[in-house]
Formats: C-alpha cells, structure tokens, sequence
C-alpha cells in the first residue's frame, strides 16, 4: 500500500520531491585510512583490507583465464542466450551514439572539428552481494568497448570461496575485459584510483556500490578520477491516466520497490480510484514476491499524487526529476515535449521498465536524487573524451586576426594579442 | 627563459607532468559559512558579504535594463564588431554540435532512442578584477542560448562604483541573457545553489573563478548542483619539430603564462637548439609585454623537454593531457592519430590558441590539470541532458520477455521477472 495525496498545493511539491537525505561524512575517516594504505602499500594493503572487510584471504587478485573459461561451463544455456540477446542489444544502441565527424569552416581558412576519443583508462565496479549484477557488466562493459577504451579494469567482491559468479565473468567475457580484479569496497575503489603494483590507476570510475563504494568514489572524484554519476537510491516514477493498467502499475511499482529499502516509488495520476485499484494489485502481487520484507519497508517512502490536470502532473514530474519514467497514457503527445527532467523514459503499457534494466538497449546507469535535471545517464558519451581541433591559414588568420587583437587587448592580455600579431606582420611582410 | 629537459627517462615523466597541488581545504569553513548564511537569509546574506569581500554596498542585486541599454553606447565600435564576429563563429560551431534524434528499432517492436533536451536553469560565474572576461560571457551563454535553457543567470562582481564592465553587459544582451547578478565570490555560488527571494537556484554552475569560488563551486557540487569541470591554472603545451617558427612558439607560450603566475607552459620539441631560439625569441617579446611581473613568475613553472623521436614525444603529450595543445610539426597525421589526451588542439603555425580563446569558434573553457584524459571542453552537450526513450509492442515484449524473465530471475530480482510476465499473460490472453 502506498499512501495517497490529492491535489498537493504547489508550495508542498519540493517537500514532497525531496529525497531522502544520506550524507556519508561519518564515513570519510575510514575511506581516507583505506586510500592512504593504499597509496603506500598497494596491492598488499588491498588483500589486507579484504580480508578485513570481505573476510576472505586473496592470494591472487586476477581472476585467472581458467576461472574466466569455466564460468561459461557453469552457466545454463538459457542464462547464456538471455545474455547474448541483451548484448546484441544493447551493443546495437549504443553503436548508434557514435558521432559523425563534422567539420565547419567557420570563415574561410579557420575550420573547427570535434572528435571522440576514448578514455584511455576505466574502472568498472560491480557489487557482490546477494545479486549478482552481470547486467551492469553489459551496461558499463559494451559501451566502453565501443569507445575502444585500451585499459577496462572490472573489480567486483569474490564471495566466501574466493570464486566470481559465473554470469559476471561470462558477460566481462563477452565484452573483452581482460582484467578482472577480486576486491569490493573501498580497497577497490582506491586500488583504481592510485594503481598498486598490479592494478593500473584509471581516469574514471564507473558502477554502483553501497554507502561505503559512494563515499570512495566521491574521495576518488576530490583526488582529480572523473566518475560516472553522483550516487542515490534507485527510484521510479509512473504518470498514469484512466487508460492505464492498475495491474502493470502495481508490477513496476513493486520491481522498483524491491532494489532495496530506500527506493522510492512515485504514481502521479488522476482519479483517487487508480491509486486504490493499484493498491490493491500490490496487495495481491506481493504475496508471490521473494524480497517481500524489502519490498513493504520501501514502499513506506513512496506516494501517489493525484493531480487535476495534465498541466499539474508534467510541472510535478519536472520538479521531481526521475530516474525512471514510466508514462502510460492516451494523449502521449504533450507529455513527451514538456516533460524534460527524467534519466529514461518507458512508454506505453508493454515497455516495463525492467526491459530497460536488462534487455532493451538503453543504459540502466541513470541519474537518481534529482540529479536528471543536469546529469545524462551513463552512454558512449562518457567512455569517450570530445576534444575541440582547429585549423587556420593564413587567409583565415588574416581575416580574424583583427577580431582577436581587439577582445585581446580589451580584456587586458597583450600577450595573447602579440600571438596574432606577430604571425600577422609575418604574413604580411611575405 | 624556461628551463629545459634533454631526454627524460620515463620514470620521471608522472613527476615532470605532476601540476602544482591546490587543496583549498582551509576555504571550506568560510565557504560552509557564507552558504549557511544565504540559505537562511537570502538576499539580505548575500549583500552582506558582498558588502564584507568586495567593499561594495548593493542595494540592487540585478543590473537594470537601462544599465543594458547604456553598455553598447560606451563601447567603441571596433569591439563591439570584434565581439560579434566572435559570437557568430562560435554560434556556428557550437549550432553544428547539435544531435540529431536517431531512433534505432534494436528489434522488430523494441524502439530506443535519445534526445537532448536542455537544463532548465544554469548559472555563468564571470569573475570580475582587471580583467573583465566577456570573451568567457560568449563562451557559455552562447551554448546556453542554444541548447534552449529557459532560465539563465549570469553573477558577476561590479566594480566600485557597482557597475559592471560595458563588454560583459554588451556580450550578455548578445546571448539573451536577461539576468545579470551583481555578486561574486562565494555568496554568488551560494545564491546560485539555494536561490534566494530574487536568485533562482540553478542545477548546474558554469565558469572560471578564483580559489574561493572553486572552492565554492565544489561545496555546491556536494550540495548536488552539477558544475562544468574541476578546476585548475590554465596550461598550454606546444609540440614543434624543427619546421616550427621560434617566435610564434615563444608568443604562444607567453600567451599562456599572462594569464596568472600559476599557468603552465611546456615545450616539447626535438633539438636543443629549438629551446634555445625559443628562449631568445621569448626574452625579445618580453620587452614589450604589459603583465611581464606575472609571466616572469609563470614561466618559472614553465618547461621545454627534448625528445629523440615521435613516439616519445606523443607518449608524453598523451601522459601530460594538456588543456591547450598547440602542433607545429611537417607531419601532423601521425601526431594527430595517436594523441587522445587533450582539451583542444591548434594545428599549423598560423592557428595560435588565442583564435580559440575569443573568436574562432571553439570553446574557451577546458580541462585543466590533466583532466583531460577523462573529461571534455565545455560544448552544446553541456547544457542539455540527453534522456533515452523506448516504446515496446505487445509483439516486441514476446520476442523480448523471456530474455528479461531469465536475466532478472538470475539477479534474484523476482519483482523485475514480474512485471514482465504480468504483461505477457495478459498478451497472451488476448
């Protein structure tokens, strides 16, 4: 069941929209400790902090091309073509995010062109745990490959036995990751940002984690490692009008709900009846669901909205921000051009949102707490670089050098105007 | 003069790419300070501490139409021409950087694709001092004003007698920029990220300022306001073989080290008597130079390495990743093809990295510090978020069901499995 508002004056919608807050300053001690150690000791603090905080002794960091060849024997032939068909997806649509190279002569003789170069170096973090998360794999290994990336380093906790699911290794198979490094937690994230004898160093850090992987990678961020997004708890949003399916409400509502206790799930709707009908189908649906505890603390943090008119719904949705955005209504048309602030959008009743999640195409790495007012989810666009080229003859320079000696010597730098002229008075005296 | 390194061996090149160190972390009680207060009191803090760091009383935060109207009376003629060239060459550039919407069907019923949509409200920090940077006022509110950000708030500190600089004023009316701030330092960040009774709060803070408002913009950022880039001195790095002119190499490095007696430039060529022409021709022109105090003490940062060939000296570029990358050499392809590590790139003798400062048409406003190999230049996509959009059929959703039943089961996410399966029963009903 989650609860119900009706009609919420605007002056209550921040309030409403705020997410809950998860500062981690407490843990920054620890994270500063674990960093340092492995600034100075490397790969031997990494094991060391293993053992303290996986508790399990690591002789050998690597997964080894033996363990990687086994997985694939580990794995049932379904698991293995489900994996395969999300690849080819997701491989299809973030192909398509590549940029063509366009070059514009700006005047004559001064062209400018913007080029894609892949981040040399990147981390990928997957989290262990209960799940094992092989479709991040996918979502952060495809597009890094795509990119050409020359260094993907994928570090994720082995478990009791010191073994890596199966699933995972497969799909870093399949994405040609060679190095797959045993470590979780803050060791792993400080090894990516420091490098150890072993583990190469790595510009940007990318992947999910508890409280504890968010506070490394917000110290990684302060010691110059670019990282994929700022962390949050997963949440989805779903505008829904009487067309709708009070049903497949209730089945994303709930798929949302059972990622962990602080999830958030949003109906915004239009009739008090909807939300009732969907409670309801919660109602029924959790009694078949497996992560049931998790799911009925969650749903304690999110609401339904019932709103008057469209107008109100869009500027709520706008203000919220979500990461998911489920819309399932008649007149879609206006929704899609006013809605602007969301990471993914799911439209229709048969686009869930676990198609995204796994097998669709698109990226599940999304901006989460608000942040998809300014942030893009993960895409190609951020495994690559888009550096700036110019190039300029002396015709073009003859024509924009006056430009520039005058903003130069305006804004007081002589020296950057000296650099027109004096290629100016060459030219000239040719 | 700056000194020069013959063949460096390789394990000296981190040290030798190494940037000076800025921690501001003395700043962060002043900045959490300042921000607490214009979180609490608004305006009224925020006049306060403009009153405090600037020495001004404000009674009207926002410059008034009229000051607008006056600005372009009082500039000359021949910059406001400059100032137009430039804005229509980086208009055209950064239009062209637009992306096309690109639907990709992955398979028969399953469509994805992306489309830009702009952030709703920015902030452009324009620092004040002797300077006055309206060349940077181009730089963002044009990328602004193309993208479609519906609000756009340019803060900027007056001078004493609470006027801002005609040229900043005349290149904002360019950009449609209808809110012009009279604050800098901390408390406009500040009021950029709360907002106050007059101030929108904004999602993301562009632009360049002094130590406190870097230090300022990253307590934003944990604040959850997204900013353009991390900051650092501006740096420039030449690559010349012999073919290269001496004294455009010498103007250009002296270009960069104006800027502040915290620039960078290197050199990095093929002969030792380069250098020492290059030096020659620096001692001449620095005759002539206005901020000769400020280039002395930067080119003490300054460094001009030799190498004995191509790959060493493209190895090291690509280590350094410098913000400014300059290529005078007779056989750029090879240059052009393996260099992946840098801001923005000037080819050929008459293309010098003042034409990208102000006029041609690329941006100004790039990774420093060696962010280079991770991040991009201020662009378009800067000012936009990218949201990715599916639509499934009924017959899309059976051909794709099974795939995201398998993967979610094998996640252990059964709300996931669910929500598909809820769907296909339905379909299959039908």
């Amino acid at each position: 069941m989650i609860r119900m508002i009706v009609n919420p004056a605007e002056s209550k919608w921040k309030e409403l929209c705020a997410r809950p807050e998860t500062e981690n300053t407490q843990l920054e001690d620890t994270v500063s400790i674990i960093f340092n150690e492995v600034k100075s000791m490397g790969d031997r603090a990494v094991k060391k902090n293993i053992k303290r905080y996986e508790g399990i002794e690591i002789e050998e960091l690597f997964v080894s091309a033996e363990e990687v060849k086994n997985a694939s024997s580990k794995l049932n032939r379904q698991l293995k073509n489900a994996i395969d068909v999300a690849y080819n997806n997701i491989e299809k649509f973030h192909a398509s995010q590549k940029e063509r190279l366009k070059q514009v002569e700006v005047i004559p003789g001064v062209s400018c062109w913007r080029e894609s170069k892949a981040i040399e170096k990147v981390g990928l973090y997957i989290p262990g745990g209960t799940a094992p998360l092989f479709s991040t794999v996918l979502m952060l290994g495809i597009p890094a490959k795509i990119a050409g990336c020359k260094e993907v380093i994928l570090t994720t906790p082995a478990d009791k036995e010191k073994n890596i699911h199966p699933a995972i290794l497969y799909s870093a198979e399949l994405c040609g990751i060679k190095k797959i490094v045993k470590a979780g937690g803050i060791q792993a994230i400080a090894a990516l940002t420091y490098g150890t004898e072993s583990i190469p160093a790595v510009s940007k850090i990318f992947g999910p984690g508890n409280q504890y992987v968010t506070a490394a990678k917000q110290y990684a961020q302060r010691k110059g490692v670019a990282i994929d997004l700022p962390a949050g708890p997963s949440e989805v949003l779903v505008l829904a009008d009487d067309s709708a399916d009070a049903e497949f409400i209730a089945a994303d509502l709930l798929a949302q709900a059972e990622h962990g206790t602080d999830s958030q799930c949003v109906l915004v709707t239009f009739n008090e009846k909807m939300v009732n009908q969907v409670n309801a189908a919660i109602k029924q649906q959790l009694q078949i669901l497996e992560r049931r505890e998790i799911i009925e603390k969650s749903l304690k943090n999110s609401f339904a909205v019932v709103f008057q008119n469209k107008e109100q719904a869009i500027a709520f949705v706008n203000e919220y921000a979500p990461e998911h955005l489920i819309i399932m209504v008649n007149d879609e048309g206006d929704y899609l051009e006013e809605i602007v602030n969301a990471g993914s959008v799911f439209l229709g009743i048969y686009t869930p949102e676990s198609a995204g999640d796994y097998a669709s195409g698109t990226n599940h790495t999304l901006p989460t707490n608000g942040f998809a007012k300014a942030y893009s989810g993960v895409s190609l666009d951020s495994f690559v670089k888009k550096i700036t080229y110019q190039r300029i003859s002396p015709k073009g320079l003859q024509s924009l050098g006056q430009t520039i000696e005058t903003m130069a010597a305006a804004e007081n730098l002589t020296a950057h105007k000296n650099a027109v002229s004096i290629r100016l008075n060459k030219i000239n005296r040719n």
